[in-house]
């Protein structure tokens, strides 16, 4: 490690770490420099142990000892709790940021073709606009053997910093790609043999629980708020939903939570994958 | 509707909506007065329809109509776009929000008895710190079909600003009551005839899905992070986990998170019961 001290928040060694609450500017930050932030020591060891080079890291005396281990001859800014929060513009309670480079994705077709022969599960995100709930997705998916995501053109993404904080770093441990053609995305798919399922709240649909899944299905996930586009509805297999109770309904609490719905989903899927 | 029209954030009148962002604030404020704040117009029709008196709605000229149907004789006070987001401490994007009364809570006996037979599921939250994922449960378990909600002494609470918005008013349509003495609270559920289930990441305990439900059933949920309290998990009839996948928990993706969590014992539990 090489140690820096620094005691001034605007110094422009620690311009990675500027504002992080500022969400456009950090999209165009990182964006432009390839990178992405991990914070806190399990994430950043993830990350590490994924491949991803470190740029630097920006911590605290106290939280130095605890990455000792895997940062290698990395460059470590230390600072003290203010200059941290004032770096930050809010207070860090996990002690260490890390500034990582992105590593290039595959394409959806070198992704597909890597995902050899059995059973496979993948969830397809159109446009989901939250951080948190990609990362909340990625979680799941990861936890319960989801194969690979693959991500519409304008999905939200997986590895800006709410995302991998929420995904408590699973945006590392499952493979993904983004679609460079949306329109002809679901195409794609059932080219590489696998059967799409349009996820809605529309409960005529086939409840998922009951769909004689087949060897290889993708299941397709819409934005919060409008779910999925009709193209994409249209474009589906088959449309499947999640039995709500008919008394929720009537009540007027017609739909769950996009993070809820993935979560329910995901655990059908793997229990038809066996 | 009385119309007051307000050009000053600092204006006394608007104390009950200053600063939401500043959530110690926030919550001893609504603690102090009694009240809480609904946040866009299905929000506040829903907490009208449970019969929550208006404090008072702040809105802008653009979003008043659609509200003026329900509003009787509630003062609105009308303001720019500008003085909205100073009040609130950011932009307000859903155009209205109204201070509400809070209405008494029935005690957990009482709530319990409300509960007549068939199967019934009861989901018991313990010592959950964050609000959003109050809300997101909340909107899990009425669409799910859960029939009440009991909520440990300390569990953050579900009508804070951001639990009522993200539940999308679902805490206002699924009924819910607050322990006083954690330490006696699952004898008193059992007591009751409820059997208690203590949901935990631990792969050896019964899966959810493989547990043979009996009529009344609670399922017992733990605060992010550290999960349910060694008392809880010792003072259950029984652990049941949400199967992961084996290769995921050998990566280190070995939980999800409490809302996927929910999400999915619901979805279970709705099954069960027919």
């Amino acid at each position: 490690m090489v140690l820096e001290y620094v005691t001034d928040p605007s110094d422009p060694r620690l311009t990675d770490y500027t504002r992080m609450r500022d969400v456009e500017l950090r999209k165009s930050l990182e964006a432009e420099r390839g990178l992405f932030l991990a914070e806190g020591e399990k994430v950043i060891r993830r990350a590490i142990g994924a491949g991803h080079p470190i740029r630097s890291v920006l911590t605290t005396d106290r939280w130095l000892a605890s990455l000792r281990d895997v940062l290698g001859d990395a460059t470590v800014y230390v600072v003290s709790d203010e200059v941290m929060a004032g770096v930050a513009g809010f207070p860090v309670h996990r002690g260490a940021l890390a500034s990582m480079e992105r590593l290039p994705l595959p394409s959806v077709e070198t992704l597909l073709k890597s995902l050899a022969g059995g059973p496979r599960r993948l969830l397809v995100l159109e446009d989901l606009a939250d951080h948190s709930n990609v990362g909340a997705i990625f979680r799941s998916a990861a936890a319960l053997g989801v194969d690979a995501v693959v991500l519409s053109p304008r999905c939200a993404d997986p590895l800006y910093r709410r995302a991998v904080k929420v995904s408590m770093g699973a945006v590392f441990s499952i493979r993904y790609a983004r679609m460079d053609d949306w329109f002809r995305g679901l195409a794609q798919l059932r080219e590489a043999g696998f059967r799409t399922l349009a996820l809605t709240p529309d409960q005529t649909a086939t409840p998922l629980d009951a769909v004689a899944l087949t060897e290889r299905v993708a299941l397709l996930l819409g934005a919060e708020g409008d779910g999925l586009s009709s193209h994409w509805l249209e474009e589906a297999d088959e449309a499947v939903c999640i039995r709500m109770s008919a008394a929720a309904m009537a009540s007027g609490v017609d739909s769950l939570n996009v993070v809820a719905a993935a979560a329910i989903a995901c655990h059908d899927l793997m229990r038809s994958a066996g």
